[in-house]
């Protein structure tokens, strides 16, 4: 059974934006894998100018908060019509939307799988003090956050989903397994990693690493990442694997 | 009495980065209020391109891991060359350093506040498997991760961190007091916002922001507030408020 949703070898991932500051893009996201993924067609960028969707001769955007406060909140008319125009007459039809704030779920590792596996995003980059809920609502955006802290805007979060889904795409990183012993893989922080100069300033390689034996060289490894973990995150290890 | 590392107005805020694609930079950090920031001097941007501290004639920087596996590491000996260069040719001197990685100490706000008050940060970008442990220790590296998900390196974390900074260095926003009631400055996500016009697609503003009461709207913004944070987030409200 086809699936038009499915991406496969020639259907690109899209990656939409609805942004005041389209010039931002790609940006980062030309250099690099990512960079290389996107000139080969792996996925696609398109940024939808939240301005040019704005009212009156000066493109307004936003007005003041209903109930008073400071800052400015983008108006929900405009957003929903630049939304609206994306899935139209743009690559964003059918597209999962996604509201970047600090309001929104915490990102993790198997929300960019899940959307890695889809058919792309339609991210909105909030600025000011934010957007209007109803057109949050009536829109059907999620809301996911990048993490506990306050950016200038929705953009570099934008960045951030976009890098993380895109190395996940088939044929995006050089070797395959280069994906399986990173972090969060197995609810793990990855162990330390070191390489030549088997000695440095003193320090030496681990004698283990250089031992050739690689069950004892794996044992120290998993023994490794579960310290780390246990000192630095033990609520990875309290959420995802019970204890034995 | 003088503290020499306390950031004025005559001393930028110095973001120091050590990359592999020093192109990347400034990117998005070149737009809009932080972008003014930079220009006007209220932090300054250095790249430290970890390339050109690279060995022969191909200037590697990195090389098999010690043990086995995929992936490359980034050598200590190169990147330690680049921390001592920037610290004395260049301009981090004094600053805090700063690994990007998903094996860090999550960034906060909280984190955010304290770099921000301080002379700026030193931050090493990480790319492929991850950088030779060593190096971390002898150079005195804190381990930041911006979200517990895997990018395809360091750099776009390098510029959220500047970007969550730099907004809160004085004089960087227009409204001070649009720093007062967002995510996470009480511990609570904020609440939802709303703004003209009065009704959209049958959706009405809610009665009480139009009432003009401002002690009940008060308290309604608090009680959203506390409610999506219970909702989203129940865990904020575990760690920082205890309940009466």
């Amino acid at each position: 059974m086809p699936q038009d949703d499915a991406p496969n070898a020639h259907q690109p991932w899209r990656a939409s934006i609805i942004t005041l500051f389209p010039e931002m893009f790609p940006g980062p996201l030309e250099v690099s894998l990512v960079g290389q993924a996107l000139r080969s067609g792996r996925w696609s960028l398109e940024t939808v100018p939240l301005r040019e969707f704005g009212d009156g001769r000066h493109r307004q955007v936003d007005d003041t908060p209903a109930g008073g406060g400071a800052g400015m909140v983008l108006r929900a008319d405009i957003v929903a019509a630049a939304v609206d125009h994306a899935c139209q007459k743009g690559a964003a039809d059918g597209l999962p939307r996604i509201y970047l704030s600090p309001r929104g779920e915490p990102l993790t590792q198997d929300i960019v799988k899940e959307l890695a596996a889809g058919p792309g995003a339609l991210m909105l980059a909030g600025r000011f003090e934010g957007v209007d809920e109803r057109v949050l609502e009536a829109r059907n955006f999620r809301e996911i956050s990048i993490g506990d802290y306050v950016l200038s805007g929705g953009e570099l979060a934008a960045m951030v989903l976009i890098d993380a889904c895109v190395r996940l795409l088939p044929g995006v990183l050089g070797a395959a397994d280069s994906l399986e012993h990173e972090s969060f893989e197995n609810g793990l922080l990855e162990y330390p990693q070191f390489t030549r100069p088997r000695e440095w300033e003193g320090r030496p390689i681990p004698e283990i690493l250089l031992s050739g034996d690689h069950a004892r060289i794996e044992d120290w490894r998993r023994k490794e990442a579960e310290r780390l973990t246990r000192e630095r995150r033990p609520d990875l290890l309290s959420s995802k694997r019970p204890k034995k």
